[in-house]
């Protein structure tokens, strides 16, 4: 087992790699998700990722990538090239690397033996073989798939060669599949680390703040920032039209951190109330779907410029349903009429982009739909149809709620997608304000 | 000036590496598309990626990593370090590894000014400093934002140094704003690639196959593949639902690549017709954009699953109001029947995931936005709501033309998010081919 000293000092300088293997990802076919999540889910650890890398399927790049990142961290997790085909040669490459040989694990054959009794396939020589591992490591199960995940203690490894004692150090080869490697990591590999690596207790805690730029954002918490004690960190992490705060408590005395946390969230909420979306949340989405859900309301849709994202995104979350019960796409002036209900004199008068059309799609939806709220857009996202009055980058958003409605104009700088997703983040959050 | 031997030999094996800086990439609080972007960028002109990094805003990390790619690859594509403030390190770093010093470029100052007047901000100090570039690159000017681009010839400052020739190899470093990248990526960094390294010619044909597994696809195109020149390759690239095939053709002759690529296109054509649902687009929604626009029609959409997905994919790229009149999120049965006219007896009958209700949701859309397409779905995207005779993963698909209205039914495997996108990649291949 894995011991370091369980000091201060050390918990706050184990540091991590990833290393993602795949030809898919060196021709750009595949963003790399995999590496955003697992940075994700060591940080949230106070593990300090130091570097990513991907390489293709190829031994002597994996081989010299491994090595060099053995040589420069604590931690290394390895993903990908654990398939059944010929193409997937991180395991032997591993077992070559560690002077071990390959064995079949009884635990790591009966999980692919499930799984493939699950689908109902037949099981071939091939997906057997994914039950092999080097004798040297500690095999993960992998519920949720066929290749097993390896923990290799680098550290026992040295001091069996050398007699001496060596740093303690860890090298993780995990699957490429992104749900699979997901669980894996959340549910095994990180808990793993904490635990052999005595990683000590981390609390963290995360605040939605919209509708204040970084700069002034940064002037309001001045003054709490500078009363944070030292196992406190505050990172201002900035997406489109709003900032997610991340407090970290790093320590060995939960109780303390968390009144040290709590002290620190009063304070940002004394320092910026009416500027605060949520807390406890990743996006604004699920901000407005947990709010509605616990208080038991209905949710409408009329989106023109933000054409269906929003809808996308509240849908994505599972249990949508509960809450959200549709809306409309109306992207030409004669579906904001037909389907919301938007006067012709209002968009004779007023034009598309408009206070007067925002507020008659929210309150159409919400009364076609029969819902508690509605949420409204219009706008010119770009990178044409900007005219002199109204330029590119202008949106009216509108919410109507059964007291009233409220409306908003903004003027967005950035591209298409920019301007897309900067509306969808205002207006929902104006909606999470009114609830 | 770059020169190498322009022989086919020296065309197959120029190699290149990425490297992108930026603590935000290690905390994983932004997913690393830039590096999407340039493996694709680079890949198609026929360099090979064969490594990207990802390191933090520290000088020695990025000097290290700078060091190591040099020694190992031909060009070395630098992103981000390059704002104005005091975390942004690179051009310091690059300018005491290249023992050279920092001087106003007067072009760059100039941009500078210009992008400061157009958006009606005063210029900083801060700011002007950004004109900074070492004085051995070479400047390329960042139309787009206020950080320079710079491309270092390594070759010419070995040569300058040892009085030896020294291979070809160069070092570009980029903003890390991705529109800006973007931009100088394809119209100055690729194209000089192309020029001083004589990368000589390059074709690329993508063609988009739907409704047919790889295997079965590979198994159809066995003798098409047998049949390829050496100069040509082809690349399957599954997404969800899809695969993208791409041939890539290399070469010094345009003319006989060209008449190449051609009877393998004919081969593909001849093998899987019946899947191909466009030929030099990226994606499906790209596909129908396009066809939908050349054809002068318009289509409405009718996303119960889907959720809105279909909608703000179409309206996500710029002119979609040239045929998108607008769409329907049915996320209740309520909504299907005043929305979109289902009758609440199909509804009662038949359920919401079924044949009729699809059929009806399409054609309700189809008339009540009155356009000559609609496209509809319902189903069941999980992980919950599946039932014994509705499973999760089952979709039922149609799609409304003025002639027809065509069903098809799906039993999807996978999580909610590819349940989602692989309806929508289905529904609208099927619109594809109606069209």
């Amino acid at each position: 087992m894995h011991t370091r000293l369980p000091t201060w000092a050390i918990l706050t300088t184990m540091n991590a790699s990833i290393i993602n293997i795949g030809d898919e990802l060196l021709i750009g076919q595949v963003v790399n998700t995999n590496a955003t999540y697992m940075s994700r889910a060591l940080t949230a650890v106070g593990i300090v990722v130091e570097e990513v890398c991907t390489i293709g399927d190829n031994a002597s790049a994996i081989q010299s990538a491994i090595e060099r990142h053995l040589s420069l961290y604590d931690a290394v997790l390895v993903t990908g090239g654990l398939g059944p085909t010929k193409d997937d040669i991180t395991k032997e490459t591993l077992c070559r690397m560690f002077g071990s040989e390959l064995y079949e694990n009884a635990e790591a054959l009966a999980n692919i033996e499930r799984i493939f009794a699950q689908r109902g396939f037949p099981m071939t020589e091939t997906n057997r073989r994914q039950a092999l591992v080097p004798r040297c490591c500690e095999m993960i199960n992998n519920d949720l798939g066929t290749a097993p995940c390896m923990w290799f203690d680098v550290s026992a490894q040295a001091r069996a060669c050398t007699g001496q004692s060596a740093v303690a150090q860890v090298l993780v080869s995990l699957p490429g599949v992104p749900f699979e490697m997901e669980y894996l990591v959340d549910h095994k590999v990180v808990p793993m680390l904490q635990e052999r690596f005595q990683l000590g207790t981390i609390i963290n805690k995360n605040i939605i703040v919209q509708g204040i730029g970084e700069s002034f954002l940064s002037d309001r918490l001045e003054e709490m920032e500078a009363a944070l004690p030292e196992s406190i960190k505050l990172a201002y992490l900035p997406q489109a039209g709003m900032i997610k705060l991340r407090l970290t408590a790093r320590g060995t005395d939960k109780t303390t951190l968390q009144a040290q946390i709590d002290q620190a969230v009063q304070n940002i909420r004394t320092a910026a109330a009416e500027f605060i979306v949520g807390e406890d949340f990743e996006s604004i989405p699920e901000v407005v779907a947990d709010r509605m859900k616990r208080l038991n309301k209905t949710l409408a849709t009329a989106e023109s410029c933000t054409g269906g994202k929003i809808a996308s995104l509240l849908t994505a979350m599972s249990g949508a349903s509960e809450y959200y019960k549709g809306g409309v796409v109306s992207y030409c002036n004669e579906v904001k009429h037909s389907a919301l209900g938007v006067a012709i004199e209002t968009l004779d008068t007023h034009t598309a982009v408009s206070e007067e059309t925002v507020r008659e799609m929210a309150e159409g939806a919400r009364k076609r739909f029969n819902t508690d709220y509605a949420v409204a857009t219009t706008g010119v996202a770009g990178p044409t149809g900007g005219t002199d009055t109204t330029p590119v980058g202008t949106v009216w958003m509108a919410v109507a709620t059964p007291e009233k409605t409220i409306t908003k104009k903004m003027r967005y700088n950035g591209r298409r997608q920019q301007v897309i997703d900067r509306a969808v983040n205002e207006v929902l959050a104006m909606l999470a304000r009114c609830v």
